[in-house]
């Protein structure tokens, strides 16, 4: 890993770790924080408030949710599971509760997971009014016959569904597209890592002199969220854009994950593989069948947006997900900055996409032109090789991205060949 | 195998046992005895007859051959080979013969296989004037030197060519063609496993509430058979057919086997292979260079109807094929109603094929509609997963049968959650 | 091998050996020698001057190199290299050069091959003005500090390039196009191999009645030769040509290789590819990332030409390659009779190309024609199923090769069953 994507990794992991006691859900106070947390490093972030009750395609914003406190109580007054010491243990929007009842019944509303003693689950409810706490195994095995207080001090009210969005307009109307999600309680690799790497990549973007292309970034609450912005932007993002990353589960240092598009190939698809191949050099190939984010609603008939996803370990398909194992130490500045590096590299393919066309017929004479070593040897070199086939490929047809896959090469190592090509006046780009 | 499909079997195989005895030929008394008994199981079926001298593309329909009597016998009077114990014993379509012969000039007539002693071969020459028997080579060993006299008492007349035809009428025009051959004499496998199957197929389907598409079966002579029955509704079938079976070879319990047609890719192949799959599990795929029935008529150059082969075990392919070996022991409820079963299926993917197109943009909000589980869980049920999955894929474009190769499901369960679907209003059906 | 493929090879391999002591360069006298030994046996063959300084797209035909002498003595006047023994052992186009100079200086302008010992290596600078020796490693490792004189009696002059042209007219004005290169010195399979094959097939296509196709063979220097040709006939070429291949490297007996046109699955690649299968059988398959002659030019972008490689070893994949053990022995001809039987089987896999339509529907009754066995048997023989494959594949789309393709058989083998079918008037040919 370079050392940039190492200082990456660092940042990445720093600001996981001031958002990680937040408790977030789809809508509320924990969003507005995140937001604002993540506003201090992205300059021009705009954060959109929609109120519960909007419609949005065949959903509704619901009412938001807050919490202050919840626990439950032996009869001892013994606090056994408190919100305070994890936010995991609500089922989150849970609606308040304030109720004395027996271990039997307390059991219809507690969720632990028999496989992981010590994990906590992460449970939700968010359409179907339900109060529930999550604990770990172990707690639940403890659990004596007898009378227990289950509090939740939790209110659903008119409120409104909030989001975040920033845009690094380029020289082009035509956008690339990042979404990311930020309704999970305290969970690192699903998901605090995305809502980290892409403020990392969009500061990187703010930096990057003479952006071709226009980049949106998004941090909704997962699935309404997306169906929310969606319903609001769907005209504008498919007249412009080319290509989007769902940006979900990029923390963790144990692999890399590539989910495609619903119809795959689309150029978010080639880009990613071609960054993935490249920089990451394995990695794990999912199918749509295996999808799970909000490529779900980019991709979904009709709206069909060309996102895809890059990921370390994807969700589902780690033995933390979606428990109080999935914490700050499974995600590391390695696998953060691992991410951003792939992440990066599949837009810098994208900004590397020219199309070249040689100006001349038949291969040019790159010896005078000091391009050529003049003196044949049995081997020609890499670099040689590498501009030799581009020109080749030069066709005014093929993309410096196809013309890459073809050679073996990375596209953003054949741009600076292309650059010099170009300065020579034997190829032109448009 | 399903119950259903047990029954099945159990029918063929007793209307091939019913069948087996019959001298059949490419013309004569035994189609025609065979198309009877078929009929009482099948009200509608039409039985056509086309004279002998007419014209059918580059064939011409030859005489009507007939045989009463045949056998061997030598000086003593003894009846050594006769046709009596085995229609297989005379080489169809011989021409009269009473002569006295030497054991020499004898042997320019008999037929037999030295690999297989205790089989006796099958042998035709149609159009070829000849005259020959089939023996084991067994019987042929203990012939010793000597007068022979050889009796085949048959008859080359003017008369006709005769066939079967079936049209289950549905909503629409489109078709589907079944098409089997009744020109084999006491043969199983190869061949009434396939009159016996069509006339269950065609069964099934009489009793199918609500038939989408017209079904046509056919029971004709091989080859110089499709070959009338082509020159004779050509227009009709091309105009019509959009998937067509060549049902033969149906019968023991071995193997799957399918034959594509001569293009490939036809929607008869999709539905074969879709149903081979989710039915059968294990198939062997043969190319259409492995071709030898009448699929060769039907998807000549020119002609080309979407016709495939579902088979057991291939003609050409198993030791007992065209010999006496493949008798009623090598047929069996199993196998006859293992391939009923494939190609049942085949027909009911096909039924089933509707596109459908999701009427919400973004995922539709099951939960509201009591259609998905309120609280969330890490595992999702397949039930849910095809559901989604479907939703997921019903853009307008794909059919049913092309999402179900997506999904890995049988397309007749996806055709069940889609009329759910239906039902809500989330999925329109053209 | 045939005996005419033994017979041709011989043919070669004496060529080969006549022209192998000339010095040849991309310029010069020794391309005229060459050209005048080939004209021996090539009637018709026309003789090219292109003047130095003719511009020729990127390219100027550089001044003619000629050479008289060359050697280093020590200074006991011993001649230690000597030109007189192998023309490899000047560095091609070396400027004219008598200078005294210690040994530190000159081995400023020595070549050799520290891991093979004993081979003179093969070096050229055409565009880079420079002199310099060619020597063996063991030769070099004499050499004891001293004075030496480096003599090079070369002219670098205002003459012309010299390239060969023999077109023979076929009954059509379309082409196929064959390029060789005579620019190599006493170098055997790269490259006197190319000259000496493309000579045999132009002789046996003079011999070969009723061509259907026209003819091109071009012996020209490698790259400037080609360009140049290019420059001067490029639209010609483009209007005309249907496939060509580059014939290089085609005398050794190692192995066959295969080199793609650029964008592959030209005709000639097809026709190539099959030619392979079926006269080769095994062959090592390149990618356009392997090239190095002149289907570099041929299939530039904008040019793009249908040419690819018939090869033995090729170019750069073999240890004696542009050194001095390249010699007459590496060559033979069994190597040079192979390689010219791949590319005449290819030429006739074009020439046998036609499109055929069966004119009856369904199967032709071809027993009534004798072309089909009267009593049918379990084993069809090779040649019937041939002919039943043909006619089922006549459906006046595709064409002889492609049906080739398909059923397995070579092209030149259908072409005569077409020829039966044809006369016995079941298809017709386009």
């Amino acid at each position: 890993m370079t050392s940039r994507a190492e200082e990456v990794g660092s940042f990445c992991h720093a600001l996981a770790t001031e958002l990680f006691p937040i408790c977030r859900s789809i809508t509320g106070q924990g969003v507005r924080q995140t937001l604002a947390i993540l506003g201090q490093h992205l300059p021009g972030l705009t954060v959109h408030e929609v109120p519960s009750g909007t419609q949005a395609f065949d959903w509704t914003v619901p009412p938001e949710w807050n919490i202050d406190e919840a626990y439950i109580e032996d009869d001892a007054g013994n606090r056994i599971v408190d919100f305070a010491n994890s936010n995991l243990h609500v089922v989150g929007y849970s609606v308040p509760v304030d109720v004395h009842l027996e271990l039997d019944e307390l059991q219809q509303h507690l969720h632990s997971l028999p496989d992981q003693p010590t994990a906590i689950p992460y449970r939700t409810s968010y359409y179907s009014p339900y109060w529930g706490f999550c604990l770990t195994e172990q707690q639940r095995r403890d659990l004596r016959p007898g009378r227990y207080h289950a509090v939740i001090r939790s209110r659903l009210e008119p409120g409104s569904l909030t989001y975040g969005e920033l845009i690094l307009p380029g020289r082009e109307e035509r956008e690339v597209f990042l979404s990311t999600y930020v309704c999970h309680p305290s969970l690192a690799n699903n998901e605090l890592s995305g809502p980290v790497v892409a403020t990392a990549l969009a500061r990187s973007l703010m930096e990057r002199p003479d952006r071709r292309y226009t980049y949106r970034f998004v941090f909704v609450p997962e699935t309404i969220g997306s169906i929310v912005y969606l319903s609001r932007n769907i005209e504008r993002l498919k007249a412009n854009v080319i290509a989007g990353f769902n940006v979900t589960c990029v923390g963790d240092d144990r692999t890399y994950s590539y989910l495609p598009s619903r119809n795959g190939g689309t150029y978010a698809d080639l880009a990613a593989k071609h960054a993935l191949k490249h920089v990451a050099g394995a990695f794990r190939e999912y199918s749509w069948l295996d999808r799970g984010s909000d490529e779900r609603q980019y991709c979904a008939p009709g709206v069909d947006l060309p996102v895809c996803s890059i990921m370390r370990s994807k969700y589902g398909e780690y033995p933390e997900y979606h428990t109080s194992l999935d914490d700050l130490s499974l995600i590391t500045p390695t696998g953060l900055g691992g991410a951003y590096a792939v992440l990066r590299a599949a837009i810098e393919a994208i900004e590397s996409d020219v199309r070249p066309r040689c100006t001349v017929l038949c291969e040019p004479q790159l010896g005078k032109r000091g391009l050529y070593p003049s003196l044949s040897t049995t081997e020609t070199t890499t670099q040689v090789a590498d501009m030799m086939n581009l020109i080749s490929y030069s066709d005014g047809e093929r993309t410096l991205l196809e013309i890459a896959e073809l050679i073996g090469a990375p596209v953003w190592r054949l741009r600076e060949i292309a650059g010099q090509l170009q300065a020579a006046g034997l190829i032109e780009i448009s």
